[in-house]
């Protein structure tokens, strides 16, 4: 990985480190497409069947059948696409958490905005304390917020900003009891290729992932698991030649499965080079196994910081994955990570809450958190 | 360009060869990405300098500001994301041609059903005479089929079936006297790359492009030009980061540019790919002299096959660009191509006009004309 040479990386979160052998594979296919067509012949059972392995394997690490994954260029892609098109009616609510992302907050807001819904808040930004306490919690939330007008949760897998885990799970049983049935919208961004995500996956209506973080793949490729209900309730609204049923007819059917949310050409080689990722992350162990890893560094960081003068964890036990974010008296999130990155620290701030986010993966080694542990007790002591 | 390498290409029109010299940059962009970042630090600014070069680049190419440029992943995305954001109202109609590619046509055909409006058909795919006589001609029907509801008009530059070239800016000269004014959707799939663009994408309110098909650059990357007035009446419906004026906030605008149509994370090593491509091109002469020097071709090739017994091109007169489109008296389209691929020539069938296509790019050599022309000759006699 020469992305890891010559500095400490903890910036999983934002993009992982891309292998040599996946960039390889993206070139190899690449020059494989060029022999074989690139358009016509052999290049379209060879495209096909690259894009189909990757389906399988995907459908492997979330559970559910290759039909239920649709490819998108990325999480917001994941998120918002099947949500266009599905039945809303005026004075439907959409209650979103208060750790979203950017992205889809905007989306939801537009939404709205279009088909006269309302945006209520869930709160669960503030649940700090152990996994099991933060799921009691968001699930009482969520009995205090919803009304007869749900129709939507939405809801991250793993915080982005915190890194406390959310009861996916819990929450689409707690849903399923509902009258109106809401449809649960995962983002999956922090969560595949750092916690298995079968079980939420397979619970989700919208479950959206990314290949380019955890998972160590290219950027431009993600894939999002939709429920059989979603994939009958939901009409494509990007539509393109894979959309449809049949080629050479814009009157055609859309695909039932997944692929009635994909569009048209996208980059071929990036399925390959996410493939290869996907079986190097396999490579050294299950996902509960690489979780395993990825907990004990951060639990070490975690610790190492919170033993720390002035340094304060926004969590207040250890992770439950590997996302680690905290605050340094005296110090402006962004002042800080600058100091760092000129120290060779990889880390980035957030905005909400302020803080400054270190990402354990299971390539972080041991040297690298007791540096940045280093790194930052000093800066806290400059203070 | 490797693709080239052992058979006669004429299917520029699906895809265009990839020359070595843009693979080499999408993957030193994609070291260059992993040296520095992948996330935060200087990957940032290296990779706004990417993205921000090839918008320059293709605003020269397009004759409009670069702040009307709106990247997409293909061409399908690039016709309808602006759609979907403008205010439409019941009743509304949709004029689209009658040579549309499946998608856009697909794409208006879901929208419509959301909103209530209402399909009209604008033929012109039986415009087979010259340029100027289809001129006319198209000019004549959107007259007829003009209404006071009309609000939207679709028709591509350059037709994917036929070959023909549409009189773009003489339609939306016409538009600009409809009292509604309705928007003009081009699309410019066989275009860009092949034929000087300026004059009509400075005329459109949306003209969607991709860089895979005649400018020879990567899968996954397009660019649609926008009208300032588009940009004014039309929100964005994907939504992410790159659609927001500010970072970090779900409540931010979106920007005014064209970057209110992107979305989120994309491939960034494909910019500089498309670049690279384009600079290739570019060294070749300019728009003006690479359309000559593919006409030139086109026309060897239309003649030869029109003096072929049994072969019928379909246009009238030489083609205004690069596709040559015939019929074979005896032959399922589908069958001559895969007798033609197996003798080393990369053809295409089309669905309607059912027919086969050959595209002649400036890359074309008359030895391979001469030799496809032969072996349709051989065939034809066959039969």
């Amino acid at each position: 990985m020469p992305a890891l040479v010559g500095k400490a990386y903890f910036n999983y979160g934002g993009q992982g480190p891309l292998p040599t052998p996946s960039l390889e594979a993206i070139q190899q296919t690449w020059e494989r497409i060029q022999e074989l067509g690139p358009f016509g012949g052999a290049a379209w059972p060879f495209a096909e069947a690259t894009v189909a392995g990757l389906r399988q394997e995907l459908a492997a690490w979330c559970g559910v059948p290759a039909q239920r994954l649709s490819f998108t260029e990325n999480v917001s892609s994941g998120c918002l696409l099947p949500l266009w098109g599905l039945p809303w009616e005026s004075g439907d609510e959409l209650l979103i958490s208060d750790a979203e992302h950017d992205g889809v907050v905007a989306g939801c807001r537009e939404l709205a905005h279009r088909h006269g819904l309302r945006l209520t808040n869930l709160p669960v930004q503030a649940e700090l304390a152990s996994e099991a306490e933060a799921a009691t919690a968001v699930l009482e939330a969520l009995e205090q917020r919803l009304t007869p007008h749900t129709r939507l949760v939405v809801l991250s897998h793993l915080l982005w900003n915190t890194g406390q885990l959310m009861p996916i799970a819990a929450v689409a049983r707690r849903l399923a009891q509902h009258p109106r049935r809401p449809w649960l919208l995962v983002d999956g961004a922090q969560s595949l290729g750092s916690v298995p995500v079968a079980e939420a996956a397979a619970a989700a209506d919208i479950y959206a992932c990314t290949g380019h973080k955890w998972c160590c793949g290219p950027e431009g490729l993600g894939v999002a698991v939709l429920s059989d209900r979603l994939l009958v309730e939901s009409r494509p609204t990007l539509i393109g030649w894979r959309s449809l049923a049949e080629a050479g007819s814009g009157a055609a059917p859309f695909h039932r499965d997944g692929r009635r949310f994909e569009v048209a050409t996208s980059c071929t080689p990036l399925f390959a080079g996410l493939h290869r990722s996907l079986a190097l992350l396999n490579a050294e162990g299950n996902a509960e196994t690489r979780l395993a890893a990825i907990r004990q560094s951060s639990a070490v960081l975690w610790r190492g910081l919170g033993q720390l003068e002035g340094v304060q964890p926004l969590l207040t036990t250890p992770p439950p994955a590997g996302l680690v974010s905290f605050t340094v008296a005296g110090w402006e999130p962004a002042a800080l990570v600058q100091k760092l990155v000129e120290q060779g620290f990889w880390l980035r701030q957030l905005p909400d809450p302020a803080c400054v986010r270190a990402c354990t993966h299971i390539t972080t080694s041991q040297e690298e958190i007791e540096a940045l542990i280093g790194a930052i007790g000093a800066l806290a002591k400059g203070r």
